[in-house]
């Protein structure tokens, strides 16, 4: 039995402030890191140890995966970070306040660019100071690989690779494996794993900060799944 | 030119007791996250921008690798950790009082324990709870490469490897590197280095939370080397 364990970051900085984040690198909140802190509690009671560890580019990931070890008692597990990991990249609307954007746009059209499956949110243009191609984060990637703006689509196509290629091969290999990510890449690979259509993905929540325990088949098929 | 900066960790919650710590898991005194975060603000500073960093499997240097990352705006840099970047292990005197033990054995024993290059502390036995072989940090590893205790030339033999199959690599290739570790990891690498003999090595001090950058020619010789 193959076991996989997703986290969710808690509140940020702009989460707090009702602000479109995506690939913007904010801060955890004192809240964010106190779910996080009881993510790891969750963790240790539950005695898992895990072999290795994914998470994001961003802090707020990166973070929340650093105080679930610690507070776990394995902070010397391997720790890889991935940009595959990432939120999903919110193109133009970065830095927008919510509201503001439903004010500007309408409501429904903000709905849309929330809760549809394969809708694009408007894209930030090369040129734009506010692109992704000028953080160094990202200097080692062919920047036609960096998004100007992404669906929850476009984030499963990116993501799913890192699946292949790193987490799948872990379970295979028999490794206990924890990630720790964002909402919508955890809600991308979710889809993956649980075999969700298209329609139904988008109404899945993954809460934060609550510990997602997936049992897998020796065929990475699911046997079940449970909050902690 | 390469670039390669050492981070020493802070002050340990077990340093303020005035214990022998070695591979004991302690964490860092509220005085050493200060110190590792004034690491990090320097580098920062200094507009070091690392393409890895490395250390060790124990918490007060790792922790001390995530303040720097985090204080230079970096966390997402690629991290590896290795036993090899651990401190000296201290055999039987883990966990002792250093006057206490000064009492027991006399000054000039623990002087020469604490001093000498080559002269092993008293070691704990693989059948003592005590013993690392009970740790599951290393249970990877096979339990002959597990020490029961260590003087500064065996930590060199098992440092080494790490710095000629990983941080020399990494130099080699152009990228700028972070190693945040301990007292005598980093002390057994600068010995290396900078081609330090066996008899001046106890005397070279590299003191905590203040960065040591290595310049370096491209067959790893020294240019010079500076703190921040």
């Amino acid at each position: 039995m193959k076991q996989l364990v997703f986290v969710r970051h808690g509140l940020s900085e702009w989460n707090a402030l009702n602000l479109f984040t995506g690939w913007e690198d904010v801060d955890l909140s004192n809240k964010g890191v106190e779910e996080a802190k009881e993510a790891g509690e969750k963790i240790k009671e539950a005695g898992i140890r895990f072999d290795i560890a994914y998470t994001s580019y961003l802090k707020r990931a990166i973070k929340t995966c650093h105080f679930v070890l610690e507070e776990s008692n394995q902070l010397w597990v391997p720790e890889v970070k991935s940009w595959r990991l990432n939120e999903r990249h919110y193109g133009a609307l970065q830095g927008l306040n919510k509201q503001e954007t439903a004010d500007k746009y309408g409501a429904d059209q903000v709905q849309l660019w929330r809760r549809s499956y394969d809708t694009l949110p408007p894209l930030v243009e090369e040129t734009d100071a506010k692109s992704s191609i000028h953080d160094p984060k990202y200097a080692l990637l062919d920047r036609r690989s960096i998004p100007g703006g992404e669906n929850l689509k476009v984030t499963l196509e990116r993501a799913l690779p890192f699946w292949e290629d790193n987490i799948a091969p872990s379970l295979l290999k028999g490794e206990t494996v924890l990630v720790a990510a964002h909402g919508n890449s955890l809600r991308a690979l979710a889809k993956h794993i649980e075999n969700i259509s298209d329609e139904n993905i988008m109404s899945l929540e993954i809460p934060t900060g609550q510990p997602l325990v997936y049992e897998l088949n020796d065929d990475l098929s699911l046997i079940k799944k449970y909050y902690l």
